[in-house]
């Protein structure tokens, strides 16, 4: 499947203890993926979720608007793509997961906040690091 | 605090180990405590997560907007309230998350379908079970 | 059933989420209910993880023993229960869950040790909170 | 680091909310990164967990020991490798984890029985499937 739309693309497989009762990954598990796939693309960029909480930066979410469109099972090999955006003092995260055939499985709009010794930061150092790679709105 | 406007409430305490290296516990917990909040309400009519599994039923999450407002961390309890209206096959419940002194923690809006083997279901059986505790949208 | 044998013991509701796709509780989330007993110990005696952690004391686990004898599914509730014993540094919880029936589910031995400051701590100041509890070995 | 004597090993990133409040992976997950090690392995045979469930053999855990002796925390990859060998109708899985630069961080052994439609089964298919890879007890 194509991924040009995408600032960062990671390939992640189902760990078969996500699957829940109902044979499908629990619904709170793709918060987890979407999670992973934010940290990973601040890795690919050199400025590590670790680096971040030891300068005191923790970023945390202040909004999740997921739409579960197919469910995904046992075995199954997900991409999960994201681009970011920038207003005021908020990231905000368009972040898509496919099945390897190109399938939307979740579209989610993660809305995050960082924090600076507890308090919101505009964040002028996360700024630089993440400039080069914002979207428009 | 007064809980008198939802349908059902429960109290859930934070364990530690949903607590992560930000101190704060993980975003993704919170749709566990909705599930687990919505469950514990199907168990509260007579009608639980269980024996809908067993009749073939499968609630599964169609979309999730959640608001996080304040954090939780060790130690503290929350209040967790839900009150569930209907639009067509969908079930829409509305969830809340306080701290004890009524601080809000998370609103959400969830929108679950239910699959009879496999296909999203009217719900009649549902319907009727649930039918008492609906609010107007 | 009687649990006079134990120095502590709570119940525990299963959590849907926490069953996995063969419809039993997966084998790893009797380590968090085992640690979420070990801290709901801890509370109990007015000594909590929490303020253990404020003061620099974190206990982890050097060694986990656990047989699996009978397996928990949706909506099944659990009687959790443990002795601690000490050993030099070291803390050795003797926890078994039980049905609410009686049937045991799991026998555990789990050894702690605390860390102070990143270092193994002989403990003085939780061998104060700890004694009056201590079972022999 | 050299693995030649495990018959299988993987390598697992830790993920960032796996690290708990205390700065390190939560003893539990490490059942998780064991059970992924063990079905990835099955992956690499040809003989899926997903296959397996689907035909009625369910591996459920009868015990664990695990000796924890360094901790992980964000942003590491551990080399996690496995021998297996067989006793009657029970699966004992060798199972240690490393740093990659080799420094032990968790050694276990887990004993595996295999249900098939709810009883112990003797496992003739899986003999089959896991003969050439086990190793003497």
């Amino acid at each position: 499947m194509n991924t040009d739309n995408y600032t960062f693309t990671t390939t992640i497989k189902v760990r078969d203890y996500e699957v829940d009762v109902q044979g499908i990954v629990n619904n709170a598990r793709y918060l987890h993926y979407l999670e992973h796939t934010r940290h990973e693309f601040c890795d690919s960029i050199g400025y590590s979720f670790r680096e971040m909480h030891e300068r005191g930066y923790d970023p945390v979410l202040s909004r999740a608007e997921v739409d579960y469109l197919t469910t995904l099972t046992l075995g199954e090999t997900m991409v999960s793509c994201l681009n970011i955006s920038r207003r005021g003092p908020r990231y905000i995260f368009k972040q898509d997961i496919y099945k390897t055939d190109g399938t939307p499985v979740v579209k989610a709009l993660i809305t995050v906040v960082v924090l600076h010794e507890g308090r919101v930061s505009r964040g002028d150092e996360l700024n630089e690091a993440f400039g080069p790679y914002l979207s428009p709105l």
